[in-house]
């Protein structure tokens, strides 16, 4: 095996080809799933030798978690700046956070259903999973973190803690995405995270309303 | 119960098969789930051959697809049932459904994981995961004829329909399951329905309220 120990490490060659094999795996994941997308089938796609993925990539694992990751992290700031927006509603937030997502249809659905393949990967294969495993708790708590934020800019509070309301919504999106994709007629694309937010809204006191105000409707 | 007159008579000898079949292979999804067990692997565990298996089930599809009903079947009779239990608060029945469901700890979780790979594989494979959409729709269907009655004979109103609450729940079921196998020194095994319901037990209304009377907290 030939090693290039002259390139510097992530120069700009090597950067472009590791951003080309996270696109075309990006596709193949999408459509075939975690389980149907192999190395080679990255590879074919992405025109590259396997070698050129191993010395980017450690495994497939590595390479889909880093995938996830990035994308996530990118959600997650724009989310952040979007819910410092002070004149938010829950649900005027929630649109944000749908439309944000992604600008395709249907794209949202297949990155969470893309991330339900990664928990079963990290739950049947814990050694494996490690590293998603802590994608996911640290997704939460910065979840949590940006609704912390929120909640109290809008003096709002709720019977659960902002963690505990990051898992919900989680699984609100998770559920939504997996009900949706298997029986599109009946459940819309959005109807889970709107009937959450739904109930969310109806269960919020705000402060105004414990010193015994009426905030206005 | 009611017996289907209209349904072919098995041999007694013929069930026991059956039955024994579908025993071991409950065994062997929960341990190594539904892309993990091979149809020769539950022959192996229940000691029969492939020609019993496939004299008694078409395809391992088939089996696990009847293997999850029967047991949702049989869940949503016992929820049927403590539901129509009068003095039951929300959080009550809750208690209750969630000690219905099992008798082991685990069991619930491993069943939940089990139905999300079936999810899963029915999205990916729509033609072979027909069977399966269809019990989920059923499914989300009776637990919303169940909740109906139950809020309608509490007087209880929420801003979600009965369906819809049923989604929910049932999200927050398969998500509480697969965030605590996934982590389970961060999440409890019944967090994330104890935080849905605390958010359902603050959105709810009573009809009481709504005369302008207010109930005791």
């Amino acid at each position: 095996m030939t090693t290039r120990s002259d390139a510097p490490p992530r120069s700009a060659r090597r950067e472009a080809t590791r951003q080309r094999i996270l696109a075309a795996a990006s596709q193949a994941f999408a459509e075939r799933g975690f389980h149907g997308t192999s190395v080679e089938d990255v590879c074919d796609r992405a025109g590259f030798t396997r070698g050129a993925f191993y010395s980017n990539f450690a495994s497939r694992d590595e390479l889909v978690v880093e995938l996830v990751a990035q994308r996530t992290a990118r959600l997650r700031d724009r989310v952040r700046e979007l819910s410092e927006e002070d004149d938010l509603t829950p649900r005027e937030l929630l649109h944000g956070v749908l439309t944000l997502w992604s600008d395709q249809p249907g794209e949202r659905q297949q990155w969470l259903l893309l991330q339900t393949e990664l928990m079963l990967h990290a739950i049947r294969d814990p050694e494996a999973g490690a590293a998603w495993r802590e994608v996911v708790a640290r997704g939460h708590q910065e979840t949590a973190a940006t609704l912390e934020g929120y909640l109290r800019r809008h003096g709002i509070r709720l019977p659960v803690s902002s963690l505990e309301l990051a898992r919900l919504l989680f699984a609100a999106f998770q559920g939504g995405a997996l009900q949706h994709l298997l029986d599109p007629a009946q459940v819309g694309p959005d109807d889970l995270e709107n009937h959450l937010v739904a109930v969310l809204e109806a269960a919020l006191t705000r402060d105004d309303d414990t010193d015994g105000t009426a905030s206005p409707a």
